[in-house]
């Protein structure tokens, strides 16, 4: 588990601007568990955190100054240049928002790449309407769009998460059938109740105990969305994989992993979709917002206890 | 493990023979690794064997005498009638087959549940000329089949299994690319020594060990084809899954399990296409053959303890 030791906060001066290039104001940051794998040594899908250097991350900001023809102060964008305050980029790395949305932190959430990736998640199965679907840290950045992405397939949809307010928001917020926390008893059977005839697809925020579940729960032909592994992430050795991992034989399952970098060509259709849901009101994006850099850290490290209902952004203000 | 007094040889009358019906005396029976999993009680893909009853399973068989108007004397038929010499049958549980492949057996090998087991594997997965495959019980029933399948494919075929002698016969008779024996040191140095830039595909026999390492040398975008998993057919325990089974993530791998039975549609394309291989001459079906129906459980047994290069079958005479 990261502790505060693990980071500090260093003040460097921003500057000066240079042709083709623009001045940042960062609104939001993000705050994500896949960043926890970067901060191990070694190969990976996505290169370590440097010692020594700043980290980065998704971003939502506001262009205070431009030198470049693509952007004008007040503009809106997101960038990969998390974990500060401001900073100067070329224009090819911000990207333009529309800022009537609000609050901006959207973009980090439902617009941005957990929504993404939830919306992936699905693209690589079909899955059909009446189908059941179980989401696993369902109430975290990624689970709660996924479910409700479910939902307006049409599917029956059930979540497990950590806390019973984060199961009251997921079945009274976000329109979950069923809902429960996975610390209130042994999952497999929370989940049986919940689906008493199984499940179709799950989708894996979570690995570990939940995989083993869904494994035994999942009917004929089912399909495993391998979108995240959280409760291993902080482990010091690799934990077991689960000991029914032969049911995918049997039942005839698939199990597909994804990284949403790889569809960033699908942009532009990902926020028409889902974009036009969140404009129609038909899908609700949730934020936990923490103000100032200053409480980065604790907003990263809150995530593996989960601190956070919907997404974890830091405001910058 | 199975052991030889959970079995019992019997003797009963067959008969008399009615209006259409068929006596058919069997050539040659099949032991298969799946039907361990028969021998426990419970729920699974498959019914369990009842205590007292007879087993069942495939065989070949040539018709003695015939009151159905499909069948005559001296016609050869696959059925499901296997652990047992003579048996009455409807035309309907009978297939034809051509007596003019020799040794029949072949209809329990590459012509028979295990080719097709092998061919639809493949079939699951777009396997492209010049990807590297591994192939776990390389030297088995499926997986002799499934590496040549994957050679004419246009593929670079691995194969591990366990003794010497088979690995020369995946090597000079299978023409396998590389083959070793998991014995003889880790099995994921082993298949780095194989595969040093990586594997695309991996035909699963085994599980366990064999998937764990299959998990860190598959590339990005790989695929799992979860045939089987002998190496915890006869655990009293589910051993823990893979430890680095969040690969699947990280890697964008695709896992995909299956079961021959849904497939019988596809039987006479499978008859086309691999039947062409083989009698072509550029597929090998290899048997090992024990003979007696006495000796039908020692050849079962046999199996777990890798006593089969190829097809483990008992003829019957």
């Amino acid at each position: 588990m990261p502790i505060p030791a693990n980071f500090t906060l260093a003040h460097t001066e921003v500057g000066p601007l240079q042709d083709e290039q623009v001045l940042v104001r960062n609104l939001f940051m993000s705050v994500d568990p896949y960043m926890r794998g970067r901060m191990n040594d070694g190969h990976s899908y996505i290169e370590p955190f440097m010692l020594n250097k700043p980290l980065d991350g998704g971003a939502v900001g506001e262009v205070i100054a431009s030198r470049a023809k693509e952007f004008k102060p007040g503009d809106g964008v997101t960038s990969n240049f998390g974990w500060r305050e401001y900073f100067i980029a070329s224009p090819k790395d911000l990207r333009q928002i529309i800022c009537e949305v609000h609050p901006l932190s959207v973009y980090l959430s439902a617009l941005g790449m957990p929504g993404m990736t939830a919306w992936v998640g699905f693209n690589l199965m079909d899955v059909k309407s009446g189908e059941v679907v179980f989401v696993s840290g369902a109430a975290g950045a990624v689970g709660h769009i996924a479910g409700q992405l479910a939902k307006l397939r049409g599917c029956r949809v059930i979540g497990s998460t950590g806390s019973a307010g984060k199961v009251s928001f997921l079945r009274d917020e976000c329109g979950f059938d069923a809902a429960f926390n996975y610390k209130d008893g042994p999952l497999l059977e929370q989940l049986t109740l919940a689906a008493p005839d199984g499940i179709d697809v799950y989708f894996d925020n979570v690995g570990g105990e939940a995989l083993e579940a869904a494994l035994s729960a999942l009917r004929v032909n089912g399909r495993i969305i391998a979108c995240g592994g959280i409760s291993g992430y902080n482990e010091e050795k690799p934990r077991p994989g689960p000991s029914n991992l032969f049911n995918i034989t049997t039942k005839r399952l698939t199990m597909k992993g994804f990284m949403v970098r790889d569809w960033l060509g699908h942009q532009a259709e990902f926020e028409k979709i889902v974009g036009g849901y969140f404009r129609a009101g038909s899908l609700k994006s949730r934020e936990t917002i923490v103000s100032g850099i200053e409480n980065a850290v604790g907003a990263f490290i809150g995530l593996f206890q989960g601190q956070n209902i919907g997404k974890m952004v830091v405001e910058l203000t």
